[in-house]
Parts: structure tokens; sequence; C-alpha cells
């Protein structure tokens, strides 16, 4: 199948089973938070997964390459964004597994049944909205909470996942509390935190949490995860999980 | 001053300005837990400081010596615990500085006036009492939540504080997110955390926190500590936190 590429688009190979994915030179690309959230994500078998925010479709799409028989939808707010993500999935012929949804996440149950999902993911805006929120760029919308913020986010996890689901999220470790306080009020548990430095002995930058819907009060705290050895080279945990030597992060 | 031993006390050397401490090899030392939650703590001239659950007194006694001019009271519900961390207090001449008092937390404002603390510190029981609730022993008390439990503990620590006070503590990793969820609904705000790990390459075995009371939403995770080398070595860090190069953790 020939796919159209528009303006400033290109296509990226994700090195994972000859899986493609196209990105925007002009605003819209995947970060590593996306990445590492995707092998942060545990999927069993056929299981209904929900990823919100989903952007270019990198996660879909990765974890369709990474899991076993899973149907995945993506939501995503933006018509272009999503247009593009759905490019990406017929691309990589997943239309049988990905549906990526032109859908604001706070209107997600006009569209998708409550309680029926065994994961969700999300990569959400990282930065609360204060003073940009009349920019509706790409970017403005990807990294700030314009048109969601954390606890509708939160919310709209909780109410996807049936009980004993699980929600994976990738953040910035300065809204941890947040995080923890809207995923209690959302009966969200907090069940492993990894997180991630660039350097041992460097401060975090990011944080990936997985929650269990109804889950009790126990919380283990993973080893560091850390991008560069000491000499600026990639650690191997990284390396891996891109599976080549050469990344461009 | 003579200072009278008890069967199994022992008198150590803080390392600091000469300071001594009264232990019992019966069942109760101070751990690396106490040393790392003093040296996090940061007061200012003449500030009240309360320490909940004071144990041996060591917090109070290191604040003491590390701080200038503070007014710290330490809280402590075994009698012989607190009376052996008076006598600790009379050893090093701090009576006019250090108040022990034989009290249960959770009537801590019997004795003790509210919002009028700058400071207040607690290395608390780390572990939920169930199934050991009828071992009443002094390890068995410091060690599980037998008296009060954390949620009451920082109830009592966010009445002790004035506005903008702070709050210290030092936890377990898996009780995160009880701690940041009774923070929240305590008004005590998680402005900082930092993980203790034995290894850089290990999950963090302990957390130090500060609350502020009535902070805003902003957290900043600091730089792992960590407390070994990879050759088994104490990481210079904890050398100059116990003064010394032989440490006896």
């Amino acid at each position: 199948m020939k796919i159209e590429l528009k303006d400033n688009e290109v296509i990226d190979d994700l090195q994972l089973k000859g899986m493609k994915i196209i990105q925007s030179n002009a605003g819209f690309k995947f970060g590593i938070d996306a990445v590492l959230l995707a092998n942060f994500i545990r999927t069993k078998k056929s299981d209904r997964v929900c990823d919100l925010g989903t952007g270019t479709g990198i996660i879909p799409l990765l974890i369709a390459g990474k899991s076993n028989n899973t149907i995945i939808d993506g939501i995503e707010i933006q018509d272009e964004v999503a247009e593009m993500a759905n490019r990406s999935v017929i691309m990589n012929g997943l239309e049988d597994r990905i549906t990526i949804h032109k859908l604001d996440i706070k209107e997600v149950f006009t569209k998708l049944k409550k309680n029926s999902y065994a994961v969700v993911s999300s990569n959400p805006p990282y930065m609360i909205a204060d003073g940009i929120i009349n920019d509706n760029s790409k970017k403005a919308i990807s990294r700030h909470e314009i048109f969601i913020n954390l606890e509708e986010l939160m919310g709209a996890a909780a109410g996807l996942l049936f009980n004993r689901g699980k929600f994976f999220m990738v953040h910035r470790p300065n809204r941890l509390a947040d995080i923890i306080f809207y995923a209690r009020k959302h009966k969200l548990e907090p069940k492993l935190i990894r997180f991630v430095h660039s350097k041992s002995d460097q401060a975090p930058k990011l944080v990936l949490i997985e929650f269990l819907k109804g889950g009790n009060a126990e919380l283990r705290i993973d080893k560091p995860l850390i991008i560069y050895n000491k000499d600026g080279s990639y650690r191997q945990e990284i390396i891996d999980l891109y599976g080549k030597e050469s990344i461009d992060l």
C-alpha cells in the first residue's frame, strides 16, 4: 500500500520487526519518554489497551509490536495528528489491532466503554498550562495541560479500566505528589515506580509509574533507570530498548 | 557530672563536637536512618523543633550539635527509653535546649502547643503492625505502628507546625503513596524527596522527605543518596556525615 506523506513528514524505522512510523518535522515527533513508557508497559495476551493522548501513535505501535494479540485504542484530540497516526497504523498493516480515535479524552466515554480495558497508558502533557492557555500549537497541546489536566486524565484512565486493570504513565518527578494524590482519589493504587536519570549521580528527569485499579497500598520503587554512562555513551539497557547501537533520541 | 549507666547500656561518641549518646545493647540503638534524617533536616537560628518518637534522643542531639540556638522537644512513649534519652541530654549539658517528654504522640497537644513549631522531625516505625500487635517489646514499638500509625503521626506533625513550618521524615519507599496521600490530607506538601540506595544500581532502601505546611504543589526529587561504592567502601558523602573514616552503621 502506498502511504502519502504531507509536507514536513518523514518515515522513521522503529527498529522493531520492520515497523515504521510517520513523524512531522514541523512539530510532532515522539521522544524517549514514549519509548521508555512503551517498554515499561506489561500486557497479557489479547488484552484490550487504551492509550490516552496517543500523538504519533508511537505507544500503540510499539505495544502492538511487542505484545501478543492485544487490541489497542489510541485517543488523540488533534485532528491532523490523529490522521497522521492513523496512516502509520495502515502503513504497518495493523488496522485490525489499532484504532486511532480523534477524540477529547474528557469525552472518551462517548465512544469507549467504561470498566472494559485491561491496560491504559499515557504520556500526557507534563506542564500546567499557566500563561500559555491561548497557545493552541501542536507542541503546546502535547506539552501543556491545555485540553486536559492531570486529574481529569487519571479519572479517565480509572474509568476505562476494569477492576485490577493497570494504568501505566510517564511524567515529570515534580508532579509526583499530584499524581499519587489524584491516583488514590480515583482508586488507582501506585504499585511500581521507576525514576529515569540522565546520569546515576543526577536528579531524575522522568518517572514511570504503574497503577493497579482497586489495588492495596504497597508500592515498590525499582532501581533507577540510567540513560548515560559517565563517559556520555548510552547504557546497555537503553541500547537494548532501541535495538541498535546508534540512537537518535 | 557523673552519669549512671544501667545494665547493657553503653556510651557512644557522636563524632560531633565531643558529643556522646547512651545506647542500650539490649534493644535500643539508633540506625543510619536517624543520622541521614538529622543531616537532611535544615533549621534556622533559634527555631523551635519537635522530634516525634525520639528513641535514644539521637535526632535532638544531632540537631542541637549542628544548629544554632534551636530549642528542641523530643517525644517518646516508652518510659525507659525516654529516661535514657534524658540522661544523654544531661551528659551533653543540653538541658537548656533539649527537653525529652515521656508522652504518647497521639496526646502531644496535652503538653505542647499547636501551630507553634518551625520544624518537626520523625524517624517513625516503618511497618504496619499486622499480626504483631501484642508484642510490646522496645524494638517492636520502634519498628511497627503499634502505638501510632502513619496518618496519626502526620496529623500530629501538621498540628505542631505553624504555617510554612517544615516536617522532615525518613521512611521506607514502599510507604510513599501512603505518605504523600496523608500529607496532602493534613496540608503538608511534599517539597523535597531524596531516595537512599545501598548501591547506585539498586532499588532505594529509604526515603527522606521534606514537607512544607501550607506549601503549593511543586516537588523536587534530589539526586540519589548512595551509601556504598561499587567496591563496598563507603561513599564520601556518608563518610562526611559521620565525620570519620570508620563507620559502624
